[in-house]
């Protein structure tokens, strides 16, 4: 149930210590975040942006970075959901080296979902939420904190 | 005790949502560490990495954001000291709009000690170690773990 | 008649090879163009995007490479107007060390003026353009391309 | 002969007027030429870098901004080589909407070869000149300047 996306790591990624830049792996989750939007919910990001105007501010973040990633090795990005409130979701992403079972970086990511004209809080759209209570993680249902959740799921 | 710094919201730090893009706070905080380095520890951050051949990873980092900041406007970063410990620190930031009281982003950032050539852990060095042990926050000196000492620090 | 900003390169400005990344300098001309609008046209970038919709697309960039420019150094960034047309203007950058002569980067830049709403070409505003005629450069007030006019004030 | 690659434009990318920002096109054409080295030259550019220690600095771009680029967009980069030199070589970036005809970002890239512990210019390595003169585009192999080339090539 989980969705994987593997990067290349480029040289604007890396800082002059010859390693990601620790903010890139927030960015890249995002992309992550924006593929499974289009490729998996079925629910385009840019469609819900622009044309529900329903926007996903992201209000907390956690990330432990436990093992360095390098000029060109090519990384791959996990996102599994892990809670989904009433206006806000929580996803966990692991990072590992292609073809390597170490989590490199292990990140929990809550999203809010507001309205993009006021920016006040609003409930998670009746389709996105089914869409999101469908991939929830067996497991890890019935825990209610992100923190426990994501223990659980490791 | 604390370090500020300020700093204007531009238009390529700024989403399509109109506010800040929140990877671009983490790295923000990187450039008010730097500058930590340059004018308040006096040991300037690239002499640190290329005379000592000492570089500091960020191995966790935890994030709120809790208002939006847009593109225009000038925030106030204040670089809190909380923690030393034997290879590793932590520091508090908080961001403010300029002329507010109301934090709209709070983070915690714990840095990690390394040899730059073989990214092993080493201790903080000592010169170091004396400049981080006198800017600690006196109220939570006694304090053992970042989470407390960043509540405390409110 | 020019308008200069001092800039520390960074430690995520700058790539494995150690040196400031190329777009980056893009990037940092873009916030010396805010500023100029904000600080010397006293026309505040924000508010002539969001109040009179005109934006400011980048058509055309030139950039020549010549020094490199390291982390920890501070560069002073020069913006000089050479040209005002009917629907876009044209400027050029300068890049040197904090207290030096040589010219690291030079770059011209030329803007639009559009309907935000459309992205057609409109005219230069008039109180925009009054700002811009007389902050034109005297020495090249009479040449007509842009690159005659950089070679001009070099 | 000419290489291409496909991207999505990401949220990240763009800017408040919904368009890519303009220094980001320099940054995807950084990765494409990467991609060039280690999936059409069969050198890989972190070998180039780490191994030989021969490094490949911008040292001049010119960009044509035709058509604004949306987020969710997928656009394809186009590399082709125009120019051999002695210690530099030319491509021009085209950047077209995938299934598209126009290009809407038209660019010239020119990178020198240094070493990249004195970043002093060297010639182009031996092995690199005959993987680059195989691909040069034959219709303008026997013009002089990247100008000419790459009007020659549209």
């Amino acid at each position: 149930m989980s969705f994987t996306k593997q990067y290349k790591v480029r040289f604007s990624d890396t800082d002059p210590a010859g390693v990601m830049y620790y903010p890139r792996f927030l960015d890249r989750f995002h992309t992550v975040f924006e593929d499974w939007f289009d490729e998996c919910l079925q629910m385009p990001y840019r469609w819900m942006l622009e044309d529900t105007r329903v926007g996903f501010p992201t209000v907390h973040t956690e990330c432990d970075y436990r093992v360095p990633c390098r000029f060109g090795e090519t990384i791959v990005i996990e996102l599994i959901l892990t809670r989904v409130g009433t206006s806000s979701f929580s996803c966990t992403y692991k990072v590992r080296a292609l073809g390597e079972d170490t989590v490199r970086v292990h990140a929990q990511v809550v999203t809010a979902t507001v309205d993009l004209d006021s920016f006040e809080a609003v409930e998670i759209p009746g389709r996105l939420r089914r869409q999101l209570e469908v991939r929830l993680q067996p497991t890890v249902r019935q825990v209610t904190t992100p923190e426990v959740a994501a223990a659980a799921s490791e």
